[in-house]
């Protein structure tokens, strides 16, 4: 199967996440107007355990992409923001329960961050380019905290 | 008076903070060996309130700079993550009890993120080149949890 990436909108993205960035107007000026506060943009939600901040440093990748495992965490949600200003790649699927169904592939704008809602299927880590540096927003604690499913084929994703 | 920034280390910033960058051995490898995960990198400390993920979009500044202002927050600590490869201006003081003692100015290399620990002084935002943009991790909640702090004479930051 062959699926193209679709640009990473905020209505688009829904019903995985959010997604946090500079766009419309700000909540707040501060610092004597110098600067845009877009407030309280992720929904953090932390099933026994808490916030941290973790540095991902990944391989960059390249379009086509074959994707063939998803995975998920059940007890969190978990925020990526890239610390470089570019584009990278968000896989997301539908949730059929116990296993992932309908898959779909985003392509971020540069500036763009996002949150994967707790329990939302997605592909692993995909910068398109180096130095594919992210800052994670994530779970901390104990138990079980990462669902992994391999496809049985793989899904060619394609710049849309 | 005059100051010159110095490079943002671990050991140099630890008064005031966290350093957070892929320096160093990853705390684990994920994702099939494709992504590095340095875990848990900044002390997070929020009272009577919860974490949240904020988007700012600052004005770029430029060195030398005339620090006016200090600020800090006594209810949380606030993480600042770069969304682009880019060095920013980080300025601390010492806590002299209600007010900022000595003044320390550093420049971050690209791919460094800084967590400010609860209470510290510091300078607002100072990117120094667009887009300015940075995601925030600081407390969500009700109360005073900004205390301003205006020099009597500006201090000159200058690149070390």
């Amino acid at each position: 199967m062959v699926i193209r990436t679709q640009p990473l909108t905020v209505k688009a993205f829904a019903p995985y996440g959010d997604v946090l960035d500079c766009a419309g107007s700000p909540d707040k000026l501060i610092n004597e107007g110098m600067c845009s506060r877009f407030h309280d943009r992720a929904e953090l939600d932390f099933e026994d355990g808490r916030a941290g901040v973790s540095i991902f440093h990944a391989v960059p990748r390249a379009l086509p992409y074959d994707l063939t495992l998803l995975e998920r965490h059940p007890l969190g949600s978990q925020t990526f923001i890239p610390m470089s200003f570019d584009p990278f790649l968000v896989i997301v699927a539908q949730d059929l329960g116990n296993k992932p169904g309908k898959v779909t592939a985003f392509l971020s704008a540069p500036g763009q961050a996002i949150n994967f809602h707790k329990g939302t299927w997605h592909g692993v880590l995909t910068p398109l380019a180096a130095p594919g540096l992210f800052a994670v927003v994530d779970r901390i604690g104990d138990g079980a905290n990462l669902e992994e499913f391999r496809l049985d084929k793989p899904v060619m994703i394609e710049r849309g």
